[in-house]
């Protein structure tokens, strides 16, 4: 079968690839749609990162480069095993995450933090960049007719994103103030899930003019770092005291302190970013406000099911906006990674697919 | 009247300063003992830094270099307003703290951040290390003839600490492991408060041998961070995950590293001390586990109540071993400032009086 395949830095191959055989707990899903992620873009430039070379195998799959990527998918059941609720032509999210159910975390539940962590789409095992992938079935999330398939996998992104808020520790947000630093993909996922929550005051800090047009239809107020202070506007905008709550979602130091200097007194600084450079705490800020730093790591089951159970309610209002490109896995090289490097701002997700009668 | 000033890096000098008049509000009080802390040593050797300079008066005592320096202090009543529980021979602790009463922090009770925060013995209107001071009498705390007036001082480095571990927002302690990153005076008012508290496995991480010597006596761990594995020993004595919160009273970047790999799945760091360096946060670390990173600013009046109340009731079993050096005002620089210099490893606190027949 076909399946875009991770070979280097800037080397994403179509090529084929053998159907994966589904074990004992495993149900097989044709695969509808799947999005291009920024740490997929991350592992196009910069990789492999997470993806494991050939030196050091992931300890689950014991699989390495090259792998195929892609961890945003939904599909429809091909097969499933017996006794489960799935049956053949169900439409499903998939949970693409691998962990090893063993270590204390997974013990702990806190499966999010598996000591051997890892996705299809980067870890091996297939991913969602192909026809078929091979799956536990009780990482299918059966969807309703009434939920269109064509953007369900924006379900995994805004999982990311339903964490991060979680992890903030806030639990009403009708009366909070929030600043999203960086309004790409992540940050709008942040906006989302806050509207879903009820979050009355948003604003991003965000510099590129195409990006800050498309959060402006979903944020309060959009602020422009490099033209004003992000920071006097949080507090001219609050009254005084400044945000509640920060979202990082750019992983930039400009970013961090900016968004550090935007808290209020005790205010909850929350990373959902990767960082490239080391990241530098401004300690007189921290200290001065008894600001906390929290950091979110993907997601657990119960962040999955709350979140498909939110998307299917349609809780995210406007989230097919999220969508700016539809390709055929033939094209993912040149119309998926390429012009997401060429044109990254004009863009928030790009969805791919098999399927060349679903263009 | 005697006081000990700061003019300016290693220049603390005993000279003759007009004795205080007390405000309408204010007590005055004798001072007996006032303690040296490592904020006055930093001051000494690097400062001035949170000491005003000529150019930057202190906003709300409009005073500047050269400043009468002290701020763990104790001492008896002289004088005190009409209408206040404080009758003349009364022992007294004092709360140092300078702030607004006017600020939006201030305002809602969190004096500890106000936006022109101070301290007598820093920032102006007087200090510990002199005869007397004049100070609102609502931060006169009056002490039973059963406290031990020549170990009060203490209750300020206490409060530190007091704030420090409520800051972690744990508040049931039994059953908690905790790493302290530095036994210095800090890190053993921390433990002193933590066993008030009821922990019982509590680590520290010190590399001199002199305090480490002195933080047996009180923890049940103490690790060499140079020749052993901080992390590893903390995960064998866990049995596995890791300790539970970690108290930074180091500033430097090798503890900050040891003690984010010390700390298990969504454990918290709390710092309580000064950095000198930028504070580099490990992220994968950071994320990997969910850690929540904190910090601390001084006390408020609830944390100065409740330490004072701890200490009354004699909950900081064996704090009397923190005083390892008594002075006379008159060696201040030699005994004192220049002794810790020397020395540091082989005090945790020197206490300074004016009177030579108390010592």
């Amino acid at each position: 079968m076909k399946a875009a395949q991770f070979f280097g830095q800037r080397d994403i191959r179509v090529t084929d690839v053998p159907k994966p055989q589904p074990k004992e707990n495993e149900a097989l899903v044709a695969i509808e749609w799947c999005g291009i992620c920024g740490s997929d873009l991350h592992e196009y430039l910069i990789g492999p990162m997470v993806i494991p070379r050939k030196e050091r195998p992931h300890p689950l799959t014991t699989e390495h480069l090259p792998v195929t990527m892609g961890h945003e998918f939904c599909g429809r059941i091909m097969s499933a095993p017996e006794g489960s609720n799935l049956s053949q032509g169900q439409a499903v999210m998939v949970d693409p995450r691998i962990y090893c159910s063993d270590c204390t975390n997974c013990k702990a539940s806190s499966t999010n933090a598996c000591k051997s962590w890892g996705f299809k789409g980067l870890s091996g095992s297939g991913g969602g960049f192909s026809e078929t992938v091979a799956i536990d079935a009780k990482l299918c999330y059966p969807l309703p007719d009434s939920v269109d398939l064509s953007l369900a996998a924006l379900i995994e992104p805004l999982t990311v994103a339903w964490r991060g808020v979680k992890v903030s520790s806030v639990t009403e947000w009708s009366d909070k103030s929030v600043l999203v630093i960086g309004g790409g993909p992540v940050g709008i996922a942040v906006i989302h899930v806050l509207r879903a929550k009820g979050c009355k005051q948003i604003f991003v800090s965000e510099p590129t003019a195409l990006r800050a047009a498309q959060n402006k239809e979903i944020a309060d107020q959009v602020f422009n770092p490099i033209t004003e202070n992000v920071g006097d506007r949080c507090r001219e905008l609050t009254n005084g005291p400044g945000v509640d709550v920060v979202f990082d979602c750019a992983g930039i130091q400009k970013g961090l302190d900016a968004g550090m200097d935007a808290l209020r007194y005790k205010g909850i600084y929350t990373n959902i970013a990767g960082w490239e450079a080391p990241m530098v705490v401004p300690l007189m800020r921290l200290m001065l406000k008894e600001l906390t730093l929290k950091a979110s790591m993907a997601y657990d089951d119960i962040d999955f099911r709350e979140t498909v159970d939110a998307f299917v309610a349609g809780r995210f209002k406007g989230v097919e906006r999220m969508v700016t490109g539809r390709i055929h896995i033939d094209d993912i090289a040149t119309k998926g990674f390429e012009e997401l490097v060429t044109n990254k701002d004009q863009h928030i997700k790009i969805l791919v697919t098999t399927y060349k009668d679903k263009l």
